[in-house]
């Protein structure tokens, strides 16, 4: 099962809500089991540079089935990923991609968030995924 | 004034309501005054190869400030835009892109729908832009 | 020699006069001998999809030494450059391309005009090179 | 409010003014609210390979708000934003892209100078963007 259009504009919404509730307008998609995008959802005034970032987070997140941030500590130079950004069109690979999983602990797609710093980024995203 | 992600998201619904309403599972994407992205909602089942098709309808009408369809009559061969799909990284130009206007008749956006046969996809883009 | 960034000002001050006196917004780009941008300008309100037509424009006459329409009658279906806009990061083979030549005769550069039709682009193109 | 046209071609006359003052030839770029190009001007034996960091710089810029550098502080090897520059089909994350802002403080656009050396670069900037 992938997430459905339904659960992806409840994750959003729960996503606004905290990015609401910490005051930085966000950037918010969301793709499905093949890492096709589902949703997304710019807030007024956020970063236009996050458009792209936010959709290659959720896309990197379920690339991988682990959150975007991880892929980050691998990817450094001397690391066993290093520059792994340079495929699949451009990976994101710091905080704010959270692999979505239904009630039996299966990935059905990701959440990636951008507009603030990575620790709001990943705030907000796990808002989102939680409320799946 | 450029479209509001409020806005957007009211567009889209009227969009889906239009989709389902008709029985076609669509992709529906929003771009601002900008042409950058705001929303965007693929409807479950719809067609995956749409999702970049309905971004980069919205993006046509917005670049052109018309709808996408009057481009595609314009680039046939012999047409006097043959072959203009070739810029800024791939238009889309049959119909299913619709320009927004605000009650001044100021264009804010534009609208882009696939999933459909291009008349059913203009028609869910234009129950949206209707709802502006 | 090669077209100065003094002469493409010239060149694009003429053709901004010119796309006043017919009342349509253009996009003006100018480029060298060696294809390479010298100069780009957007007047207010014209098609935000034609800054990289415009720039494309250029670059298609200098990359071929000959006007941009040149080449879309030979890139027709069964044509001897059938599809050719696929080259080069994609050309644009429509009229509003014009190159540029010095009093010998030579080349210098070229320049590209989008914003209204090809009749208007190529009008407005053609009194910037002539201000040369 | 966008940056128009007129203010522009101010600005980069101001930035150019510097350029010779400092006696280095650069580009000079400057997009609008929405991120799209309104202006570029290379001063002769400017270097060729600055035509698209110069855009890019100033893209980069508009596209987070904050001034090129400040994205490069925070996307070095082990920094929070590591390898972001893949996104957006490119960004340029050292100094030379400035926020142009209104009277209001309210961001316009941007530009983005390259040419020279990164404070060069952004020297030029700068004067350009206090012109507005």
């Amino acid at each position: 099962m992938s997430v459905t259009l339904e659960q992806a504009e409840q994750l959003s919404k729960a996503a606004k809500e905290k990015a609401n509730a910490i005051g930085v307008p966000m950037n918010i998609a969301i793709v499905d089991e093949g890492a096709n995008l589902v949703a997304f959802h710019r807030m007024d005034n956020a970063w236009l540079g996050s458009i792209d970032i936010a959709i290659k987070k959720a896309k990197t997140a379920r690339f991988f089935d682990m959150n975007s941030g991880e892929i980050g500590k691998l990817s450094q130079p001397g690391g066993p990923l290093y520059n792994i950004e340079h495929s699949n069109g451009g990976l994101i690979s710091f905080p704010g991609g959270v692999v979505l999983k239904d009630g039996d602990g299966k990935i059905v797609g990701a959440i990636g968030v951008s507009g603030g710093s990575v620790d709001q980024d990943h705030e907000v995203a796990s808002a989102g995924a939680e409320a799946l």
